[in-house]
């Protein structure tokens, strides 16, 4: 089995792949887009895609890219997410900072308080950032654990995030949807016939009717007009479950689209 | 009257400014996070920034402000986004791309095609990349024709956004409210009181029930938990309104908390 993630070594991505599937062969992409496409030109039997992190919120290219293809999602993950400032030199030595601008975004009050000189330098990756940084006494990486010993840096501080509790959720994405385990989510885009009052509130009525739980609501624009929104949903269910199949048929008829991105087992 | 918004001279940011008041004296600052302190620290007295593209989505960076400190949001504009390519040097000498992230979000498939091999390198604007792409012949910039102009550069390629119509939703925050014109909008942040199957259905059924239209609902991590969010919505009408002021009282008591963002002259 030959699993597709965010690369170089050492990333975040790794390591949901490899929590998902312990004796995976990982191949690695310089990022989201070419890992989604590993899979639609077959090169890979899944692909590992960050879709949601605690503080930042949702990683929008991967959810336009479940909008923009013809994707099965069959797993999900949920990872720590532990920030370190990586140096091959000292902490006086160092002038540029280099992350994903996620990272960046998410250690933005430690880089204001101890580095509010230092230049930025967004980078692909986390543990792209490491591998760049290795090079250079003068250039600091925020990245995991797993990267400082990847690329031989050092750990000058651990856990900079801004707040302590910091999670990302990954999907696996493939071909076939996994049968039902009893605790599975199902994923679904909605697009709604007209933009009128009340249209998106008769929709959550038929889950509300029927006690599914919604775990999640996203909103992301049709990149038609400004104001034309796509929602993506979360329930708790699989689509094999009488109560969640029976709506969903119901729902279709009173949207303009919906598209059912898969149902899998819930990460606890 | 002062106004705060991104700079340098030559930004979006700045021509939504300047269509909102023809006269005010513009501060420009780096970042969006500063454009707002400006406001918070009484440097100016209003302070214009992005909330939404057509293409992107929400600039979450300008919801989570809103939701962090006691902002009034007193005004909305929207502006056409027509990006270009601007250089100093011929097509043929570019090996770097400046812009914006968003900038080069939105022009991801023209570079794809054009410049498969050229470095991208994000900056804080995209007036700052033309300003920096000035300098030299092997950068090219993604900007306004504004920007242009201003840092007297060429401008290669016109229109260059994967999707021709590209749209930028301004606010203006400031300190008062102003009064009721009859085409108003209203924003809003629900936190639910629990994420319990319809607690987002009852707050819509409210909506719902007095004919209230939600132009927008986009959820944003509460940064507490993953899979706990706020939602940021936008209603038609003016908290004077009596049935707007009716519902949101009636809602005050269901959900765990209510911030009233403002309410102002919704754009054309």
């Amino acid at each position: 089995m030959i699993i597709a993630t965010l690369g170089p070594e050492g990333s975040y991505s790794e390591k949901a792949a490899k929590q998902w599937n312990k004796s995976g062969e990982i191949h690695y992409y310089d990022d989201i887009q070419d890992t989604v496409e590993a899979l639609l030109h077959d090169e890979v039997d899944f692909s590992v895609v960050p879709v949601e992190n605690s503080l930042e919120g949702s990683i929008t290219l991967t959810l336009d890219l479940l909008m923009e293809h013809h994707l099965t999602i069959v797993g999900e993950m949920v990872i720590q997410i532990s920030h370190c400032l990586l140096a091959k030199g000292k902490r006086s030595d160092i002038k540029v900072i280099m992350s994903h601008p996620q990272a960046l975004s998410q250690c933005r009050k430690f880089i204001k308080k101890n580095f509010r000189n230092a230049q930025l330098r967004p980078v692909l990756s986390t543990s792209l950032a490491a591998k760049l940084a290795s090079g250079s006494k003068d250039i600091a990486a925020i990245a995991s654990v797993e990267s400082a010993q990847k690329y031989q840096m050092e750990i000058l501080e651990k856990n900079i995030q801004d707040i302590n509790e910091n999670f990302t959720r990954f999907i696996v994405i493939g071909k076939d949807t996994p049968h039902a385990t009893g605790n599975d989510k199902t994923s679904i885009i909605i697009y709604l016939q007209k933009n009128r009052p009340g249209a998106l509130f008769e929709i959550l009525e038929e889950f509300a009717n029927k006690n599914i739980d919604l775990t999640k609501i996203e909103s992301r624009p049709t990149k038609k007009l400004l104001g034309d929104y796509l929602f993506h949903m979360d329930l708790k269910g699989h689509i094999e479950d009488r109560q969640i199949k029976e709506t969903l048929e119901k729902i279709k008829d009173k949207v303009g689209m919906l598209k059912i991105l898969g149902s899998y087992p819930a990460a606890i």
